[in-house]
């Protein structure tokens, strides 16, 4: 495996600018990416029914394969808007294929943060005047425009061959992707064809962001972006889905640790399962319960509750009798049943902040990974006020 | 619809008696019910691929069809214990039997509590002696032994004809009941046939029990009983099923209202869904959104969460085009998107303490409520040290 870069920065041809045009009183809240060249591109959104302005016409944008810019702002996210936010999107992309002398057709767009408020276009088109002499070489500043709950600003890079990989993400609560998290944009230099990486992204995707989940809410808004200009030539294509798949599940990780009121990242591996659909399922479910996710908090060794959790999932093949289970590494059940452990030494196992929950099924030749956090009053806190905040 | 009576009582030949029998330092943890002759009796219990032992048990003596007690313990729910476990089950149910003057077969056995901790079952075989003598009239004696995180002993009763129908129940956390609640047991003085029962228990737990949620965890302990002990004779089916039906639905009402931590009961109503199982899936979907709850508990008119939590039902059938939504009876979405509405009316509606959300989808004929409760940091505090306190 590659080692990330200790300090993200981005592949040849690519910058970012960030700023504060008015939407936060004053935070930065408008983000672009550029590529100095074409970039062949692909991207996959959000499943919600109700996918924001941005959204829809990303998925027209994307047809095209070609990307030069992103666009994308914070505070209010274009969505249950109409017909209104659609044309507030296509005037974001105009405005930034002005600054940036390209065509709107090759600009992404995404906006996040509340639902169901009015997008101050007018803000982002004045905003967006003079970026273009911004434009620098780290890519953390173009994750601070993006930021919402997030604590910090998410970016990360890799080399492959000749090629540079670069993530920039955002992502804190609403959190459980569907075909993508709520706003990862990747970055390499690397020749690849459109149609190929687009493969590459969705077998990546598959493991990581897809496996993610804060809280089992699935944003209107997500969006995973990949853009490939090529100025490092062509890679070998094993070498990048390794890497390109690394990449995407560390900044799962990252972003599960920096869910809304997290105080620890929680992986649940589940082995032995009949087949891939049934190992995911159990992984999310066993992610997902709050009684596993407090427990955790409180670093209360209340491991029935792994049983509880594995067993509600009804549909899917469980046997107590071959189904083990261990926290960080102590085994706490055997068979179904619970085993006599030292609560001290469980009880700390809880208290790291990297928590690795093993279920192993014994049934079938399957395994999956599921990726997120604890529940903490935290959460509760910030969601009671989010609107109103 | 008849109405409930003031203060719940039992039907003819039902009494019940509670003890502390040093399971809990103080509070009662031992419950007997018992009927004065043979019950016809049907119950439905956990779908969790781990079912405590009362439950493997359960499922034996309940083919019988005839019931003439019930012994139900709190703090320790046998779960996870393996044979040893079952065997407990059994003694338990001999105890009953031999205090009663019946047979262990006609006793349904119950645990709840913390899972995976061998059931001390001595204390259970010492305490219930004498408790034969203890019988008496109040359903909220019996409704004592069985608390566990709940903040009030839960119990209700109707006439329906000459007969009575009287709910005992427990439950405030781990519940997304499947088939049952937590431990509910209800009890008739009509003459109805255990095949009759059993249907007719299906049918009121399908629109209440199931239907409910606190935090999406569903308990290896659920169990929900019915015994018909005859002594008021026949009554009308149709009038008898109605009452359950109601009497099932204002206890998981009850129950959801008393949910860990809960501030308030949210009631999702979906109409206009494609059929019953999409109406049942959207309307437990929006219930279960921590967001939503979040939303409720902060009274925090973030509507838009509404629209996201109905949206990410990817397998329903959702048009935003025909999508409206109110919260206690204010209309917040039309179409799909958000009405400009009064902040500070809606906020009240979100502070009363039952919140009704309404989704009017305008595909199908079909509708479903969901009951349940708002995520507070009560809920957290009680949940991170449960096994420890």
């Amino acid at each position: 495996m590659t080692a990330f870069h200790p300090t993200a920065r981005f592949p040849r041809g690519f910058r970012c600018a960030s700023r504060n045009v008015g939407l936060k009183p004053e935070a930065k809240d408008l983000t672009l990416f550029v590529s100095e060249v074409d970039a062949a591109a692909a991207a996959v959104f959000t499943r919600n029914h109700f996918p924001g302005a941005p959204i829809l016409l990303g998925r027209e944008t994307i047809r095209g394969g070609v990307l030069r810019a992103i666009i994308a702002n914070s505070k209010v996210s274009n969505v249950a808007t109409g017909a209104r936010g659609v044309e507030h999107a296509r005037r974001m992309a105009a405005a930034a294929a002005a600054e940036l002398g390209t065509t709107a057709d090759q600009v992404l767009v995404s906006s996040t943060g509340v639902i169901g408020v009015p997008l101050p276009v007018e803000k982002i088109e004045a905003g967006v005047r003079g970026m273009a002499s911004d434009l620098q070489d780290d890519p953390l500043v173009g994750a601070e425009g993006i930021m919402t709950t997030d604590t910090h600003p998410k970016a990360l890079s890799i080399s492959v061959g000749a090629a540079t990989i670069t993530w920039v993400a955002k992502g804190s609560g609403m959190i459980e992707p569907n075909m993508a998290t709520m706003l990862a944009y990747i970055f390499t230099d690397a020749a690849i064809a459109a149609p190929t990486l687009d493969a590459m992204l969705r077998t990546a995707i598959a493991r990581s962001f897809n496996m993610l989940s804060v809280d089992t809410d699935t944003s209107t808004s997500d969006t995973c972006a990949i853009l490939a200009n090529g100025l490092a030539g062509p890679v070998d294509e094993r070498a990048f889905v390794e890497a390109l798949t690394a990449g995407c599940i560390r900044m799962t990780e990252i972003l599960g640790r920096d869910g809304e009121g997290a105080e620890h990242l929680v992986r649940v591996q589940v082995r032995g399962a009949r087949d891939d659909r049934e190992a995911r399922f159990i992984a999310k479910a066993v992610l997902n319960s709050p009684l596993v996710k407090t427990m955790v908090h409180g670093a209360d060794p209340n491991v029935g509750r792994l049983l509880m959790a594995v067993g509600k999932c009804f549909d899917c093949t469980v046997h107590p009798a071959s189904t083990d289970a261990w926290i960080n590494g102590h085994q706490v059940v055997r068979g179904g049943e619970r085993l006599p452990f030292d609560e001290a030494t469980v009880r700390q196992a809880l208290a790291a902040e990297v928590v690795d929950l093993e279920i192993a099924l014994g049934v079938g030749p399957a395994e999956a990974t599921a990726y997120g956090c604890d529940l903490t009053k935290g959460y509760i806190e910030e969601n009671a006020s989010y609107y109103s905040s």
